[in-house]
């Protein structure tokens, strides 16, 4: 058998935590995998003398150093759990620039700087793997990378952020506004104190432009994703996406599409309203999924935990078994190449189904001024619903609430007609307006 | 840029054709995934001179060839598409002695002799790649294989046959009985006109032994996976499930189980109720899923099409770039060995709940009696819900439906327990005993 490999863990939280303890329980079982044992040489802290539960007084403690250069320079393997921008990224530099192979759960820093990293693990001819670094446990980066490798990407659409998906779900099952959803999960700990990343969709956003990059290998940064949190979200958008058979999901969307006669990708993150009998409707809690439309596999959903310690580290070590076979026997995974480089295009290029909730003065004639609004702006009717309006108008007029589903309409021109329809005497109010995906 | 690689096609049925369509019109794409190009040398049928739609007329002809050994001898990759055992079982053999690697879609093969192939093509040190004879298009080999190989699973819950799950989804949606959704499936081209394989659960078989194989790393023939179809799911069965909330659904099962002081692992293959709101009740139509537990990573979906020529092409492609790239950069996938070789344990061990509909005389007592039965045998009751025998009986007597749902029973003290209550007097039928699974 070979001579064990040095592995590195940079990072002693919740995840850095159970990956050092999983490399030493399960050590025979690895070593038979990977054809060599693991050694695990050291964990990379800010201060060893901080008491960490499930390290502190076993065996890891005596593993623990402030010298994470050093550390770096002396391994094998690399893993990085720290997180945040620096000093990860420096680490993971000269981890590669001296033949080290590293694993990361990095989203932050990978939707950031993704294809530096990437680069330097190309030119340097090794591996770069972050299968925890997008839906936790949930095994995507490899298969979009590998399994769908002779296939060609449509769509991604991902519930990747458990928090907001716990949220939205409390307020489907129980009628909860947002603002007690979000308690709750605070509570459970889903949520953290400052809730902003996850309700404003930037987590989600990060990870989009990930998916983005491996699914059309293509450079996504940040910036280029379109992104719109649940924070507008009302329990009765919630209520009434039920009524008309759909469950309001936080996605992230990555689609490939044409605009202006250039063919190129589209990357957002909004609030959408899924048919309930779509697959990502019926993900429920904290849990993650990504649905995937290949051109010859057809649809694709992965499920699973997205978050939480256990589940992280078992995606770390599943990279962790891969690139170390590879230092044993040679080979490399796939390299993270942007050659399809498509353009990115602009989130008003995206086309969506819509629904629009509005509150109409309840005479005759009014849908037949609202249908014209649409008309002149080239959005095409698929359904109207009118009811009475839920909440009785201050002012004593009657009101109707109109329900208005739209077929696939340009971001921008169904933005024209919100304007053009808020500028209708009979229109009192433009309720809400939600995205339909995945119909 | 390193000298093409000869690919060999075995087999020109759907997917045949779809394979060697996609590795033509995808030529440079998979040139630089792989690292160098893919060049199709030939594809072997019995008869050149059959038509075949999508390859007659076409320069794929040309490819065309009786002499499946020699292409074999010359080639690279070589991708056995052809099913059966024989001769795919020789010339996969002759394949992998030449120094070629291998890829299949052939689980018939697979489940009756994979350990032999796995054996030669680690002795022979290529790969034999197999993600589409489990699950079509949907990756499942290669996460459990590579995703997972630092976790420990525990159990698998497949839908793994797409007919068995189009009738019961149509018997769910419509009250269909089977007879008559079977033939709905067979106009609509997903059942055979011999609807057998499929129906009696024996093609499940098949990729349970492959599944159980893959995530327990232990040796699971067809002979060991216990197999009930669905031939003897009633229209009322369906319909008392979705009163109770739940759904039927045909389940491929491997568990890591304890029986007797042993640990090993159970595999099995029957219609199961399924809560409503557990993700594999959601799968609709002709989707296949399957859902994993493991220990570290937890609860685990992967969702797709199980069938179809284009679905499967794509999962061999997948395959072909990642054993290509192995001969251009060195390396290899994971070995299947069979190292843990838990025991598998008889179907007898089997430890589920259960729901038991009986037919009993509409009296006092008749409840405490039934209720003795199970106490006897070790079955606990979690809940009895008793309502007015749907269907008249023909002798006057006034009769009643009881529905139990048990605690966790082993198979055999339920069978017992089954025996028990058809001799009481007061039962005048054991309607039906269905398991209930992922609660």
């Amino acid at each position: 058998m070979p001579a064990p490999l040095k592995v590195a863990i940079l990072g002693c939280g919740v995840v850095g935590t159970q990956v050092a303890r999983r490399l030493t329980e399960h050590a025979d079982e690895l070593a038979s995998r990977v054809g060599t044992p693991l050694e695990l040489v050291g964990i990379a802290v800010r201060d060893v003398a901080q008491p960490r539960e499930g390290v502190t007084g076993t065996p890891l403690a005596d593993l623990l150093t402030q010298d994470a250069e050093s550390l770096v320079a002396g391994a094998d393997v690399v893993v990085e759990l720290m997180g945040g921008i620096e000093p990860a990224r420096s680490l993971i530099l000269r981890a590669i620039e001296g033949g080290a192979s590293v694993v990361t759960a990095n989203k932050a820093l990978l939707a950031q700087d993704g294809p530096t990293l990437y680069a330097a693990a190309d030119a340097a001819g090794v591996d770069l793997y972050f299968e925890a670094a997008v839906a936790g446990a949930i095994p995507i980066v490899r298969p979009v990378r590998e399994s769908l490798a002779g296939d060609q990407v449509q769509r991604v659409l991902g519930i990747v952020n458990g928090t907001t998906n716990y949220v939205l779900d409390r307020m489907a099952t129980d009628g909860l506004e947002l603002e007690q959803a979000v308690k709750e999960a605070q509570t459970l700990g889903y949520a953290e104190a400052d809730p902003t990343a996850d309700v404003e969709g930037h987590d989600a956003a990060a990870k989009a432009a990930i998916l983005a990059s491996l699914a059309f290998h293509t450079r996504v940064a940040l910036d280029d994703v379109a992104c719109e949190g649940i924070s507008a979200v009302t329990a009765d958008d919630v209520a009434w996406a039920q009524r008309t058979g759909h469950t309001i999901k936080l996605l992230a969307i990555a689609e490939r599409n044409a605009h202006d006669g250039v063919t190129g990708i589209q990357v957002r993150v909004h609030p959408a309203l899924v048919p309930s009998d779509h697959p990502l409707a019926g993900v429920r809690g904290a849990f993650n999924a990504v649905f995937v439309e290949a051109e010859a596999a057809g649809e694709l959903m992965f499920y699973g935990r997205g978050a939480g310690g256990a589940p992280t580290s078992s995606a770390v070590l599943g990279d962790l078994v891969s690139v170390a076979r590879h230092r044993v026997l040679g080979g490399r995974g796939p390299v993270e190449s942007s050659y399809a480089a498509l353009p990115v295009l602009p989130a008003l290029a995206a086309r969506t189904r819509f629904q629009v909730r509005l509150a109409v003065e309840d005479r005759p004639g009014v849908l037949a001024q609202v249908a014209a609004a649409l008309a002149e702006h080239g959005v095409s009717i698929e359904a109207v619903r009118q009811v009475a309006y839920p909440v009785p108008a201050g002012d004593g007029d009657a009101l109707a609430l109109l329900l208005i589903t739209t077929h696939a309409a340009q971001e921008s021109a169904l933005a024209a007609t919100v304007t053009a329809l808020t500028d209708l005497d009979a229109v009192r109010e433009v309720v809400s307006v939600l995205r339909v995906e995945g119909a």
